[in-house]
């Protein structure tokens, strides 16, 4: 076959020209970025680092303030970062600690009146005080983030969503690298997902196998008694196979019948267990 | 002895009290608390854990924006944020593109023509720039509290300030864990302070010992040639060692000195290395 230096690219018995592969891959290429669960993959992993990040930042928060106010106690993260900004040892507002802290608040003055900390300056302060206005606005883009992901879940995977909730759902997808991928899988790694770790371990060493992964923050299965988890744990697999299948290939909506019988399966596990036990 | 039930506590022949006890104890908690160089292993931490936290939010945003915009390259991680921040595919800004990118507005302008991304919904960019944002702010706090940890190296440890510069001074004593522990050091731990793997990498299985450590930055050890970065770095670290015990004992303000001399052995060493090579 001869070169063409120039001229129009010509379509020789149905093969196609360098111009037209090129025109196709790159349609192929927008599709494969295009769908629409990428979006979840990337949501789901911004909020686990989001998370990561904002745990490490207050760490060092509670280890940089515990030099200026060691007694100080909160009863969550959230209010430990509220009380680093409106404490203040030199004149203590004690308006503003009863808004954060409400009956807490007295044992706090008293606590910071014979603190053992060291005296810091205001520039000092300010430098905390920043850091603990960025861990709240790292909580605050998490939260955002996964509200949108648990929208974009519905969009997606709606079937998964109805059963599983959709933040367990965007999850699942995240976990199995992309929503077409998980249709592929069998109820049995659906079941597992997330639990890699142990799988992989139980195959190599035969330590007991894992009953449940990321499906165990289903309320269903993660609060029932820990003998029947690993029961429901699988009916709930079973289910998701099924609604991940039709939100992948039949986009029909067969959640509301895949619900019902999974709580019905439930129940009845339950019932037996409470017979035997 | 019996014991007391009640009334004042009473020296007995220059024994303390349970009272007294707590009251010194307290004090020296406070003393050693207070030290203001325990802000220095703070804030050299924070900045560290900031950093970390920013570049793993940062891979995040270009793995995510990959999404939209594939084709997009930016020549540092603070032009790709700013990139996230102006650009629209639908309606390109290119007043707002020139004014981040200069020259380089018009191939980006071309390539976001022909870009093969997805196409996001208002709603998806949001979540993208907000994350953008907030790297931005990360790295802003990041600089502050650098600037302010530079103050206190000044005012913690002048005379190390004054030789290796503040930044370097605040590491070295967050690495010593201490201004005290520090002025305990030899000149030869200095030398590596930082370089703890490949020194105790050396002293396992006889690999060759590490040559500088955190010193390393210094622009006189760093950018000098490799051959005589070990010599330069051991005539730091000696006059380190003697700066240091001034700081943390003696208060005495002798860098000037020190300084001029460790840079006459610096230049001594090139020219004989000069000679040689």
């Amino acid at each position: 076959m001869a070169f063409r230096a120039s001229g129009k690219p010509k379509n020789r018995g149905g093969r196609l020209s360098r111009e037209e592969f090129f025109a196709k891959a790159k349609k192929k290429v927008k599709a494969a970025i295009s769908s629409r669960d990428n979006l979840l993959v990337q949501s789901v992993s911004a909020v686990d680092e989001l998370n990561k990040a904002s745990n490490l930042l207050f760490e060092r928060l509670t280890e940089w303030y515990g030099m200026h106010f060691p007694e100080f106690r909160a009863s969550e993260p959230k209010k430990y970062v509220e009380g680093v900004l409106v404490l203040d040892r030199k004149k203590p507002d004690e308006q503003a600690l009863t808004s954060v802290f409400g009956p807490q608040a007295q044992p706090i003055m008293e606590k910071m009146r014979s603190s053992v900390g060291a005296e810091l300056s205001d520039e000092d302060l300010e430098q905390l005080r920043a850091l603990a206005r960025q861990i709240k606005s790292l909580w605050e883009l998490r939260d955002s983030i996964e509200s949108y992901e648990a929208k974009i879940a519905k969009e997606v995977c709606p079937n998964m969503a109805h059963i599983a909730g959709p933040e367990l759902a965007a999850k699942l997808v995240a976990q199995a690298g992309g929503l077409q991928r998980m249709a592929t899988f069998p109820a049995s790694t659906i079941q597992v997902l997330g639990a890699e770790k142990a799988l992989f371990k139980h195959l190599k060493s035969g330590s007991r196998p894992p009953k449940h992964g990321l499906i165990f923050q289903h309320p269903l299965v993660g609060k029932s008694p820990k003998k029947i988890r690993g029961k429901i744990a699988r009916a709930l697999a079973a289910k998701l196979a099924i609604a991940c299948k039709a939100d992948a290939l039949s986009h029909n909506f067969i959640a509301d019948r895949l619900k019902e019988r999974f709580e019905e399966q439930a129940r009845r596990i339950m019932e037996q267990q409470k017979r035997v036990g």
